[in-house]
């Protein structure tokens, strides 16, 4: 993972073999973020789980085999003093049909290049919510 | 709705219930917002209407039942004095296959968040044209 | 093409028969622009040439009729002293099924609106790499 920044705008590039959404993670703890946005995300992914919440759990779909990534969209907050990192993703097949879903995770193939756009002295806590079993983003006080 | 802002970037967060785009229209009029792109927004939709331009009209899909908002893009113009919203979205089903096109209006499920990436001391105007039956974005004078 | 620029960031309008993604490129020598990422891209366009890379080659999927552009995500980078524009979408079809991956080239219908994120004073280089047979991104030093 290579990363630069023009003030809170981040551009960042992942390399074969690396992991979504670890490397985000790893991303954030590096240069500090506690609140972010991640507005595109493209490339070729080996490997993906994408996973529909049906009210209770996640139902995965792994896809073994190289796809597009199409679009990439998530966020960046805290939990637990860690980054914690939210991300949804389109990737086309080879016969150019699309699968979509949260990101549950995805190896990066030939490259992943992502723009990334942070609220300095912000976190945006992602707490545990009991009532329905699932970490949600709240916007938080500045940090 | 909740949002913070960082300078020209707003982070918006949207709960159970809430409809897009309409919520989108107030948070421009909120905050005096006349000229803004949507770059991202995931989440939860219970129930969306997406819409293909046929060239003549926009063929509706409803999908009754949640989806994953994977991909949410758009602007945010003016249009007769108000904000006017036009977004496009990539859902994702039970299946995890995906449906999109023209977002004509969603409820909000367990959250959606999004980024609004604002241009201010600008309008954009989307006036109606006649010859196409359609409002189209036009990037306007600085306001 | 109008664009419009608040400091590093740029709405962009494509008008009928524009295309992409030469279209950028031309943008981004307008502007001396030699990194950049665009996080959003909404329309129409008439007709649209997809490919899927198959390790070896871009398979590439050709719909000659007009479609939505749900989702446009991409890269500007400098290639041999010339604006390199890469760019992946999800385009809906008339029956709201999608088609995504790489955007080899499509023809503006209606209208395109676009946002793009520049990195002032940098350029990312597109170097061929011969060991895949293709441009990748680095993000270079400060330009």
């Amino acid at each position: 993972m290579q990363a630069v920044s023009d003030g809170a705008r981040w551009m960042v590039r992942l390399v074969e073999g690396e992991r979504l959404p670890d490397v985000f993670v790893e991303f954030a703890r590096a240069h500090g973020i506690r609140a972010a946005a991640v507005p595109m995300g493209i490339g070729q992914l080996t490997q993906v789980r994408l996973a529909f919440w049906n009210g209770t759990e996640y139902v995965p779909r792994e896809i073994p085999t190289p796809v597009e990534l199409v679009s990439l969209s998530g966020s960046i907050g805290e939990a637990e003093g860690e980054p914690s990192v939210h991300l949804h993703a389109t990737v086309g097949l080879a016969d150019h049909s699309t699968v979509g879903g949260h990101l549950v995770s995805g190896t990066v193939g030939l490259l992943v290049e992502s723009l990334v756009e942070t609220f300095p002295g912000r976190a945006f806590p992602r707490p545990f919510d009991e009532s329905v079993g699932l970490r949600r983003l709240e916007l938080g006080g500045t940090g």
